[in-house]
């Protein structure tokens, strides 16, 4: 049996094949208990501190969620400029500090690299809830949790990524950990944000064999599963080239009518226009159930860290 | 018995007046517990969510407390600025994303109309805590139970509302719940800032009588209870006329010696300069203990809410 | 046995020798339990609101986790612009609006005398965690008992203040409960940041010795331990003035290998040079264990406040 306990949860590779069972199968067990009971007493009198140095509603919502279903509590520093940060004061301090409160900090900061140096200099677990263009490894677990969940199995799966593969850090850690369970991937993005060859040089090593495309229904013609990402105005230079990649990859009525197929839809939210609201009714339209699962997935990484299962 | 059971609390209108005696008499039995115990566990695991995308601090607290007396837990979107509002998400989008953690939404939005938007897209109960100039049903309810506690009852009231009719959505709602207990009602303000139509002729076909006036002292020497509300500097296109209006509709303990006789005197809040702090003294002076019956009224809402009463 | 049930904390004087024993004999008391489990169920049912109308974190944060760890809740006010704070309301007001909703309340404002002023207008206990540059009481306590429990008792230390004397509260209130136990005292400073008269006029009045110098380097090879404070650049009008001063009273490797000794060293924090991080593994830098022991320091004088203890 895989322990987390005491550990912290920095990056997407740190889990191997049987960590990610191991996970997904507690935060099976878990959603099962909570419907029976609005919430879990394991983690009663163990308090969680987020740390946001960016904004974020979902991510530090759903942390606090998770934590409030296990029995635990929060404390939360609030907005950048309200507290000490402002008087100068160094990551490194602050995680110390908040360490002689808490039981386990959730950091979200701008820099690649800080949740590792926050973990460094405290004896207490650190999640990373983002750290710059670097890792989201508490979203890359829900997104395999909500896989599992829509298609039945994570084996011999073809998953298309569509959007802005460059600058997304949910797409690249999502491939990371899907090449554990040897999928087949798509990878759908104008030529300007294509996937990052470190990503896609670690897949050629793995051998999970993946097809470069602009063309969205190609792709999920051929695929079982798409993961839709926001592809942002400020990333591109041209605005014409921005004004004709946003118009095509746009998943609404039809294009699903004439994919002739049924698909499974997620997206890691927020959406601004790439997925019209007028599929959300569809049955594989699955990322409103993905930000739930996301709860579950964080219930179980707390529960494991603190050796509850 | 009246059931609210996972029903939205969106509007003023939407109680009978059989509703508000069973919501007084829930609020009167959850106030006699808490005067034997801090807290009640009725709603134990459960979690509410306070979305305000607007400055609150009295009903937002108000709220968090109602929830944390009954034993459930409370997680909070915090400012705007810090969250992915901030990234363009609709309030449909953020409304359903935040169902997915959480059991109970409270949303305050400058935009009328948007408690309802945010009820139509979620299964999870929604609780209108302020929707632009439209309703505030929570604080109309919190003002009748106020009312009853203070006089003893609410039948054959004399009531004088003054300050801003025009904008205040607590006078809108209060005069419409009022409607349904057969109450005389007086409106004082400056002719710029009247009720509006909608509710005198709602008023009239209900046959409630009423009497508009510019003098407070008239209104106060015939009435039961003062409902005083802020007059805002902003509204006026005039100033002197503004500071002609503000100088008229201010009780002070002088006001109070030349009525010459004992009444009660609500208020919103936060005030300005309508009612002197030295009339806080004064036995009448109900506006803080009404702000203490906003949490017996919040308790008693979210417990039928979940059918716990 | 000193009682402090429902008494307000508001100033460092407030407190006698055995008041200031009986609030570390509890905070110990408590500390040992904490070792025990995660969280006391002392204070549950209970609400704390912070009102903080200038940033902080540590401070706040402390108040939260040894609430929580008494299994109390929380609610905040959040930062003043998202609150009626904006909307012009007075202190009063805002404190007796908030006493209706909690059990007591820690309060952190910017103008010298307010937590008086907000203890005289509630019935609810109301704990000053800063008011301008008058006092910061708990923080003067947490102090006190973290170097009790670093050097092993109160009587007969000598003890050297550093950095900033003139605007820094918490070496005023420090030194001003210091006097009871009779401790001889270094106050080490550049001349334009000397401890002011009003607090060295007292130590004379109860004969307490200090000695006034820009040595930190004599003073620290006197005394048993080092309480070092951060100089703040905009107290200068000479910059050049600024750097020198800066320079010269900076804790590191090299300062304690030529001060020969070994020595305890406490900070309020944040600090920002005035302690290299390389003296964190020093056996004698207890700044991080300091932050820990307010939360234990906040949990008595809760617990105290209440009548538990």
């Amino acid at each position: 049996m895989v322990s987390l306990k005491g550990k912290d949860i920095l990056h997407g590779n740190q889990f191997s094949k049987k960590d990610i069972d191991a996970i997904i199968k507690v935060a099976s067990e878990l959603e099962k208990e909570l419907k029976k009971k609005d919430s879990l007493n394991l983690l009663k009198g163990k308090i969680l501190a987020t740390l946001f140095y960016e904004p974020s509603t979902r991510t530090r919502l759903s942390f606090e969620a998770a934590m409030q279903r296990l029995g635990g509590g929060i404390i939360g520093m609030g907005s950048v400029e309200s507290s000490s940060v402002a008087k100068g004061e160094t990551l490194a301090d602050t995680v110390r500090t908040v360490s002689q409160y808490v039981d386990v900090i959730v950091l979200r900061h701008p820099r690649t690299g800080s949740a590792k140096e926050a973990a460094d200099v405290t004896p207490i677990p650190v999640i990373n809830a983002g750290d710059g263009t670097g890792q989201h490894p508490t979203q890359a677990l829900l997104d395999i949790y909500t896989i599992k969940k829509e298609t039945g199995s994570l084996k011999n799966l073809t998953i298309a990524m569509v959007g802005d593969l460059k600058n997304g850090r949910t797409v690249h850690a999502l491939a990371e950990v899907l090449s554990l369970f040897g999928a087949r991937l798509y990878f759908v993005s104008p030529d300007s944000l294509r996937m990052p060859a470190e990503i896609t040089s670690h897949l050629k090593a793995k051998k999970i064999g993946f097809v470069e495309t602009e063309d969205m229904m190609e792709a999920a013609a051929a695929s079982d599963l798409v993961y839709m990402t926001r592809i942002q105005k400020e990333r591109f230079s041209d605005l014409s080239e921005y004004e004709r990649v946003k118009g095509s990859y746009i998943i609404n009525e039809e294009f699903l009518k004439r994919l002739k197929k049924k698909i499974t839809i997620l997206h890691p939210l927020p959406r601004v226009d790439e997925i019209n609201p007028e599929v959300d009714a569809y049955p594989g339209a699955a990322y409103f159930r993905q930000v739930r699962n996301g709860v579950f997935i964080r219930m179980a990484l707390l529960t494991m860290i603190f050796g509850k299962r």
